[in-house]
């Protein structure tokens, strides 16, 4: 079967990009990663992937160190962390031919805009990621949860993906933020503090009630489903928790910070979140300042 | 001239206790310090006691290891952390005789009506102190500003004490508050950052707004004021900071759980003071149990 994307290239090679990128691979997809980190160590030793159903290597993997290298691709596959947009024009533009389709993956709101604005919205395809994938070694990655998108991949296709970013959002604001704010903490232990379990319903009721204003509608119902779901996670580490443990930049704007404006430029009521944006954006300011 | 206080106690004799006990033990007041750590130094090297614009040093001070000892005292100064406050019917019954007079000189909202539940409202007097004492030296501290109460020390005399706390909480609720939850920042750091002030504006109008339902009118101007006196002190830690950053207990509970609570109580809309007291709580319990 001939694929629809003869040339496929990953942008952001992190734990998200190489997964996805792997299953692609897996189902001979021609697939090149840009990469940084960890380069010789994939050319050389290939990707281990590990999910709770499966385990597989894959020997060969096509890594490059520049977008020039890789040269025109059908499908240029977005897994860059937001706090790295401002190098999206430099490093997608070579990649680029007239009918090239681009996929963003990335978190929070803001980069479906950013890359019309670059490169034309006519070929901008978003998507929303629902795993948890972590790098054990440079040449493996675990994925606890495994997720949408295509390629012998769980996918759910919506019509309305500023709606479904939102409807992420509702997550992500409260408990990627409480995790960092409250001091680094799992969502077990949000769950299991009366105020902070009650904080987190707050800024959910905050998100859900700034997607209104901007023409989404989340029943307010969605909030219960998700303390739910989230009780069943257990001492969960949500990905920003886990970067800012790490001493990496966490996408505070994408997730806190333009969800915010544009909640109050629709005039939505937000004291929560914009509180939380505030000390998130100060403690991991003072994060990247003095690791520890 | 014969003291109106014969004998005087000093219950809690950290840096604001031992400050106040060694102006009045200066000014010839017979005073007893209830001390638990330092007692053996003081006991034997006095105290040293450094200010902007003296320094001098009270060769003998007494202290005691436990009220019993010291007994009925005519006055008995209130200087221990809220957070001791569960022991104060233990540490000042036995300091007690039919008139003696009871003035606390602690942090927040709580200890007032504590004191008056245990031994009776008509004997006991609230004071406020805007001062900044640190200790040093096991026999020395150190005062940066100097401020109210008396015996040589400037003291207003106010007649709504209620309306007074709520006052400097207006201060204490945002600046002991944000220096904590984003991450460990001084006054000056809250100031330069246009977020976080503008947080401590939002957190001082709920806090005036809260004192209005109860009663206390604060004008709104009051916030300038207070933004403008804080750009003077340049970089200072509020004492909660400070508490924190020593691994020591933090008043949670009476500068923003009894307030929160109060303000609760009365309908006062306060929800950036309600997510400010649930993080510091999480926060600093966590400090607590794994101090660095």
């Amino acid at each position: 079967m001939a694929s629809r994307f003869p040339r496929i290239a990953f942008v952001g090679s992190g734990a998200i990009g190489r997964y996805y990128g792997a299953l692609f691979t897996r189902v001979g997809e021609n697939v090149t990663f840009l990469m940084r980190s960890d380069r010789e160590a994939v050319r050389r030793l290939g990707l281990k992937v590990k999910t709770p159903y499966e385990e597989f290597t894959l020997a060969k993997m096509n890594v490059a160190e520049n977008s020039r290298d890789i040269g025109p691709c059908d499908l240029v596959v977005i897994a860059l962390k937001t706090t790295a947009n401002q190098q999206l024009d430099a490093l997608v533009r070579p990649l680029l031919h007239e009918k090239t389709v681009i996929l963003t993956l990335q978190n929070g709101l803001g980069s479906d805009e950013q890359l019309a604005a670059l490169f034309g919205a006519e070929r901008i395809l978003g998507g929303l990621c629902f795993v948890c994938v972590n790098r054990t070694a440079p040449n493996e990655i675990v994925c606890l949860e495994t997720g949408s998108v295509s390629a012998g991949v769980k996918c759910l296709v919506g019509d309305d993906l500023a709606a479904l970013r939102w409807k992420k959002l509702v997550w992500n604001i409260p408990f990627n933020g409480l995790a960092i704010a409250a001091g680094g903490i799992t969502t077990d232990v949000v769950l299991a503090s009366p105020d902070l379990a009650g904080l987190a319903r707050d800024l959910m009721t905050e998100v859900i009630g700034a997607a209104a204003k901007l023409g989404h509608s989340i029943p307010l119902s969605f909030i219960d489903q998700q303390i739910e779901s989230t009780r069943t996670m257990g001492a969960y580490k949500p990905s920003s928790l886990v970067d800012y443990l790490a001493g990496n930049e966490v996408e505070v704007d994408s997730i806190w910070g333009e969800p915010l404006r544009r909640a109050e430029r629709a005039g939505a009521r937000v004291p929560c979140l914009k509180m939380l944006h505030a000390l998130i954006a100060q403690v991991t300011k003072l994060r990247l300042s003095r690791p520890d």
